[in-house]
């Protein structure tokens, strides 16, 4: 779904290393790109002075700043963290830069995201499957006369039965009472609006009845409702294709950031209504948004699109999500034994649930597995393909609560472990969300441990964000700054000092950041990353071990969420958060509950299947499996007692050790 | 349905003809039922003094005027329009009563009406076919533990599947919100309310959920929407017995008395939603008064019953009356080439139809076949069971329009013809409704060519209705006083005049009636009731002709509507509205309509039925079929031009012309 960007190459000397990266780029991130080590502490501030590289060949956009006389400037001296690449160049890091203390060449590792699954209209289209809920049809009916007086409603009926092969159809009331005028009003040619059948028993309802043309205008609404965000799209029913999309922060947020503090707030006296509501509106909003930007868009084939033309939107949420949007009280998701009302949901009308879309436009809702098996997580298990692929798949998506699947086509379990908000940056002490100033990559001068800091829109640092808390940990870990326990190392440098939470590690020194304190990393913080790690890691294990299987035995893993389009890989196997598996057998899906939603919207089928999927899927309270308190026990170092599950991350480890002795 | 009446025995004198006959009757309806002709204009208001008898033996009450002397009193004189029968009675007749210069015996015709159709609720429970729309089932549900903690909705649907063989199903965001607080009430033993599949395809509904035990309450209601009368009753959905009736007049009545003039109405502006409310208010009331009798009944064997325990409704009404029902435009019906805008609803719920009954209420509406065949004869043809006979049938509801079904269980074929308001008093210069002082029943003294009118209540006469104008232009045929064109013979009485129009017989002089002139019935009279018996004679040979079949195949004629019931089969044969058969072929089913709503009540079959039976049903439009016109012309004579299609009408005529011969 990303637009292509201008690529522009960036030649790094003495190193002799290209890389391509986006036009506009900071040139520090190019340097991270290429696996080169370039001592920035202010993250992009232009504070600190350290990354000064030198401009061998084109322009750089930026790069200037008051530690820069005007000669060194006129010379080609940039600072990294400012200058923005702008065309092809060639770049010389200097010795001050890039190493210092005795040079340690290039080596800081690659980062190895997952590969980006992109999910192709076509493929639905070639497996027959393209095949929306709801369809648009326009027919030509004979008109009454002496020896036809059929009924209005019996005759459209019959005609799309000989017609179109359309049967077993039913309506309502609102239909019923508009029906004589619309035949009329175009001479009997009309356009209907029909729901297909999810199944051979199911009826097809005639939801809608236009006069004249209109089958060329069928747009529907995928929504998937997260925690913190909730994102939308509008899609064309007759292409498949996405034509606008928008998405705001959850609003229930400012009641409570995760679900338990959304449930307790509910459990008040209009508490529920409240968060009803506030859900309601902002997906109201977002609909408002996406019309607002197609309808300014130049480039749209439709113009303008009304609501009135939305026939359809599925919902895609997890279990209280859920439960709020539709007013049901979610208390006892949050009291054991877990009981939600429920985890299937009825087809409904979008006015049911106060969405401002017209009157016949259906309302779909992922079906749950339990109180923390939601609907995100079956839209992301449909959408992903993993319900019908043959590979052994291992699905995971990292929040605050990470949910693990665990199967393939013919079988499904899984679990949800309550990480706790490390991976989204909270409950560390500076750290923070993904937004501009967080810390998100990182490398570490072994002989200095002076460290690079890449942050969110190259701004100075603020905090840790959870990819860059993961990075951190992981870069710390290699080069045997802390022990498998997560303690530092006795070692002497300024940037580890003793703190109000144990030893800490100075990321960035409060005059090279925007924040009024240095930006730290603690033994606390660690701790509470190393249990949030451990956490899901004896999930997946404990899960594995329920079904009989061993990490070897997975052929796919499949990540989703915001978290997992920037977890480095890496990273992730050497502190033990992710099984060690080859980097091609993991794949990115994104937002997989939106993914998931979207298809939906394109395949009915998605909706038989669905049901089938979530029968098949085998759902385990971990807190119930004894197991479970073994796996975490032994899951609370890095990356684990057990250093044969990591093979590569103990040798990627041992060699980083063997370059610091002298 | 009839309450049962203490019977007494009345023996006449000198016919010697013995009668019984219900407690608190009159005289001369006793003398009627026995064949007896007594002179007797007034009808009962004791003031021509003509039917003067005299009591032998018991007691009646009542029979004194001013015509009486005390003397004459005492003596055991009585006027036979006056004197009711108390007791076991012995009546003699005197000459000038009974007979008047030149003595006839005792001979007038007995009357014969169909045998009444009894609806046995048995008959469906033997024939495993009593199985209402709506059932409730109380079920205990395993409670939540730690090793089952299915949601609350997935539970119950499971358990029903487990305990009670209730699978596929589906429910609403109305159930679904309530589930949670209704399941932990009583702790999870609940009654659910399940609208039951038509058909293998369909689904159960799961209506509604009550904490505790109460599938002891389950009722449901049937209507009939007359065009001129509302007929409800309570139904015990467990063991299918009437708890309460009510009726009312259509108030839609103030704005037009047939279906034409409400059409034109519910054009008007804002028409349609008075003629809806209209109707639906009164349904309202009718079940508002059927549950205050249920309350205020000392031997209910359920108590009060509320709205809330209602769970279906079914409504049996004419095309129009269904549309203005559910504010649907009903304008087409009233013009070529009269085509509805649906002849079938699906199932609704009472509350989109603005019924004060609860949410969760279905209501069903019977499915109709054209705009004048309607859902009230496809309920009779369900609820005679014409639909399931072996007999070929013909199925007949005659009022301002007839419709006319011929068939048996293989095929249906249907008409209807506008046969005028004759039969309902209307178009009658001294027509009025069956109410009382409706002249109801007639006989005639061949001699004198005095009337016996035997009026309803038993008042002065002031008018005819459709049941005493049939008798009378039968009697007055048979005699010979009108001819086969339904002119007067030149006959020398002095009930007999020229009036406005034309040649008329004087049934009651102004000082014999209520009326403030004499009661007449006038050629032009005779033309109109000829017309609309001719009108449905020729539909049924129409039909008949159209299927290929003559009056001798028919095995069994069902007559259904408020006028049947009070048809002499003589009489209607005398004149020709119903085809010759043998009498026992003849069954009245009363309101066939609202017999067939309440059979829906308690047999969901009759639903899946009814589908068939509509599918199955050939309408053919008279109007449309030149046939029809030549069979009208055949029929507009007394019987028809064709006497061989009546020969005991013929042959009953002769006999009486024969009597009168010297």
């Amino acid at each position: 779904m990303k637009d292509k960007q201008e690529m522009c190459t960036v030649t790094f000397l003495p190193a002799d290393k290209s890389i391509k990266i986006e036009k506009n780029s900071v040139l520090i991130k190019a340097a991270r790109k290429a696996g080169l080590h370039i001592n920035a502490s202010c993250g992009g501030a232009g504070v600190c002075g350290k990354c000064r590289v030198l401009l061998e060949r084109g322009k750089l956009k930026g790069g200037n700043s008051e530690k820069l006389s005007q000669e060194q400037y006129r010379d080609g001296h940039r600072q990294a963290c400012t200058a923005e690449v702008i065309e092809d160049i060639t770049i010389r890091i200097p010795e001050e830069s890039g190493r210092q203390k005795g040079g340690l060449g290039t080596g800081i590792p690659l980062r190895h995201h997952a590969r980006m699954h992109v999910f192709e209209i076509n493929e639905l289209k070639n497996a027959g499957i393209f095949y929306p809920p709801v369809d648009k049809l326009c027919i030509q009916l004979a008109k009454p006369g002496p020896h036809d007086n059929r009924a209005d409603l019996g005759r459209l009926i019959q005609e799309l039965a000989d017609q179109q092969n359309k049967h077993r159809i039913l309506t309502g009331l609102p239909v019923i009472k508009k029906i004589r005028r619309t035949l009329r009003e175009n001479d009997f040619l009309v356009t209907v609006t029909l729901e297909n059948p999810v199944n051979d028993k199911s009826k097809t309802h005639l939801l809608n009845i236009q006069p004249g043309k209109w089958d060329q205008r069928n747009f529907g609404i995928a929504v998937d409702i997260g925690t913190t965000t909730i994102y939308g799209v509008l899609i064309d029913l007759n292409s498949g294709k996405i034509l606008g999309k928008d998405s705001c922060y959850n609003p229930q947020m400012s009641y409570g950031e995760d679900v338990i503090a959304r449930i307790i707030y509910a459990e008040k006296p209009k508490g529920l209504a409240m968060m009803q509501e506030l859900v309601v509106d902002a997906i109201n909003r977002v609909i408002s948004n996406i019309l607002k930007k197609v309808a300014s868009a130049k480039d749209s084939a439709h113009g303008a699109i009304k609501r009135d033309e939305i026939n359809s939107i599925t919902i895609a949420g997890n279990t209280t999500m859920t439960h709020l949007l539709l007013e049901l009280e979610p208390d006892n998701i949050r009291r054991s034994p877990y009981v939600p009302v429920s985890t299937f949901f009825p087809p409904l009308q979008a006015a049911d649930i106060k969405l401002k879309l017209p009157r016949h436009c259906v309302a779909l809702l992922f079906p749950a597995i339990s109180s923390y098996v939601g609907g995100d997580i079956v839209a992301g298990v449909m959408g992903s393909g993993m319900y019908r692929t043959d590979l052994l798949t291992l699905f995971i998506d990292v929040g605050t609560n990470a949910e693990i699947v665990i199967g393939n086509k013919e079988w499904l379990a899984c679990a949800a472990c309550s990480a706790g908000p490390a991976f989204e940056g909270g409950g560390i002490t500076h750290g923070m969300r993904a937004v501009e100033g967080a810390i998100s990559d990182f490398s570490l001068n072994p002989a200095t441990l002076e460290p690079m800091n890449v942050t969110e829109g190259n701004k100075a640092p603020l905090g840790i964000c959870g990819s860059g808390l993961l990075i951190i940990v992981a870069t710390l870990f290699e080069h045997g700054v802390i022990n498998q326990s997560g303690k530092f190392n006795d070692i002497n440098t300024p940037r580890i000092r003793s703190g109000r939470s144990g030893m800490e590690y100075v990321l960035a020194w409060q005059d090279e950041c925007a924040a009024d304190h240095d930006i730290v990393l603690n033994e606390v913080d660690i701790d509470n990353f190393i249990r949030a790690k451990a956490a899901i890691f004896a999930g997946i294990s404990t899960l594995l071990q329920q079904v009989g299987l061993q990490v070897s035995d997975l052929e796919q893993i499949i990540l989703a969420g915001g978290f997992g389009s920037y977890i480095d890989l890496d990273s992730a196997m050497t502190v033990g958060l992710l099984p060690e598996v080859e980097p091609e057998k993991i794949v990115y899906v994104g937002n997989g509950s939106l993914m998931g939603a979207w298809m939906s919207e394109l395949s009915n089928h998605i909706r038989k299947d669905v049901v089938k999927v979530v029968r098949k899927m085998t759902s385990f309270e971990l807190s119930e499996v004894p197991a479970f308190t073994d796996q975490y026990v032994a899951s609370i170092f890095l990356p684990h007692t057990d250093l044969s599950l990591f093979p590569k991350a103990t040798a990627r480890k041992a060699s980083q050790q063997k370059k610091k002795e002298p």
